[in-house]
């Protein structure tokens, strides 16, 4: 399928995208660039990377194909320096968390190559980062969602969308907008939430004792808080309008769970629990299988 | 250990008391009560009864035990009805997740019997709840605060100990208002989070959608909004007090989150991330193992 693909960060994202290419026998060669030179070789010894490059001219000669998996915040930094180097053919796509940022990216720095450019968006994080996480398998069975650009022409959008398939994930398409407000509600107020709760209690004056009574609950409800803190960081700044207003929404709602418990309303908070609980329920029954 | 135990509720609680004992072989009969025929039949049938009770006299007759395995709110009903009956020797414990209103029920309903009774925190929940959800090992490793009342004979004090450590669980004493505002802060709270988030989700025009995008982030911060409402409601409304406290500091630290966002603050936004993420990462080092 690919002869050389190029990789920018051999994290958890892009050492697995190379590692499930290089399972599924679609790419001959992974080169790796990035900032830091200790974690390119850790993802050559893991066998994500076949060679590291220090220089973009060097890295994209002759690749069909780049990944950007650098935070978000780092994607124009990162298109400025390869845009030079992009050949006709090579492919560019990306695994942001955040779309509408990275469009406005690629229309900044990738002008010329915009008919290349098709950015996407890999669901499958987990709270580990680094390449010693990432495995072939992430993306099996997971979403990715396209978000081509007008530009985009039709067959980079299928050469990249074969691409994610290939790694095992189902692939669909979206707008960048409608994708920053769905993750926005479903991923990003979560991991602000759980951030802002286990900050909470890390600053109290016995932090200790509430650490040691946390039990299964606190595990899995803040699971996502020990997720990689310059990546929240990226994805807040960049998607903070969405970002905002659903944090609002989601303030309507404490506030008025608030009045709940200060009427002692058993019978209201009952209800809004029962609608909770049948939903989460519902949800798991139908996506969890 | 024990001949004769009484479980009123044989849900997740109350039936893997039950099992646990059983196992252990320190009990000899469990014989169950509680407003649910249904859920007894099915309780039997599970082999986690083996006699159903349709009054307290005929229950309590000769009773060893009695732990009362009921919502929160049900403890003075239960308490009420129980206590004409109550032997000599029997003890009462329970498996609340709140201890103030247990105790504050154990002085209006069991005057005559304060001595022996021993309120209780198992924790170790489940997000599904009832007979089926009950298995032998639920309390192995896991920790249950005891609330020993002033009056608490040393005797009732080291036997309850007792039945709980045989259930595989490591016992430690606490006060009931110390209790309370632990578990408001590290348990009840973020299940009022989780409920909320759900709740604010479902209620969208398009909720489908958001729901067919949530992934493992989502899947566990609200794994806990699956779990029971009516317990919840009851341990809401019984210890709002703390949780009040403990929800106005979360907002609190939600309105820092939100002005670091308006204001695009992305090193503050990262700082806070590293915190917790710090915090989390350590606390799961140190508990997760």
């Amino acid at each position: 399928m690919f002869k050389r693909i190029v990789i920018c960060g051999a994290g958890l994202i892009g050492g697995s995208f190379a590692l499930a290419l290089k399972a599924a026998g679609a790419v001959e060669t992974v080169v790796g660039i990035g900032r830091s030179t200790a974690t390119l070789e850790e993802a050559r010894a893991l066998g994500i990377l076949d060679e590291i490059a220090t220089d973009w001219a060097v890295a994209l000669k002759g690749a069909d194909l780049l990944l950007l998996a650098v935070p978000v915040g780092q994607m124009g930094v990162v298109m400025a320096a390869a845009a030079p180097y992009l050949e006709a053919q090579t492919l560019v796509t990306d695994g942001g968390s955040t779309k509408a940022d990275v469009f406005e990216a690629a229309y900044t720095y990738l002008k010329s190559h915009l008919g290349n450019v098709v950015p996407a968006h890999p669901i499958a994080g987990a709270e580990k980062s680094g390449p010693a996480a990432a495995f072939a398998d992430l993306y099996q069975g997971k979403r990715v969602v396209l978000t081509p650009l007008p530009e985009s022409s039709a067959e980079a959008v299928a050469r990249v969308e074969a691409a994610w398939a290939r790694c095992g994930a189902q692939v669909c398409r979206m707008s960048p907008h409608d994708h920053d407000r769905v993750f926005a509600a479903v991923s990003h107020l979560p991991h602000l939430l759980a951030f802002g709760l286990v900050h909470d209690i890390q600053g109290r004056a016995n932090a200790e004792q509430l650490f040691s009574f946390a039990a299964s609950g606190f595990r899995d409800f803040t699971r996502i808080a020990g997720s990689h803190p310059e990546m929240w960081r990226d994805i807040c700044v960049a998607n903070r309008q969405a970002l905002l207003a659903e944090l609002d929404a989601y303030l309507a709602e404490l506030a008025y769970l608030r009045a709940l418990l200060v009427q002692g309303d058993g019978p209201a908070l009952e209800n809004h629990f029962a609608q909770a609980s049948a939903a989460r329920n519902a949800w798991a029954e139908k996506y969890l299988r």
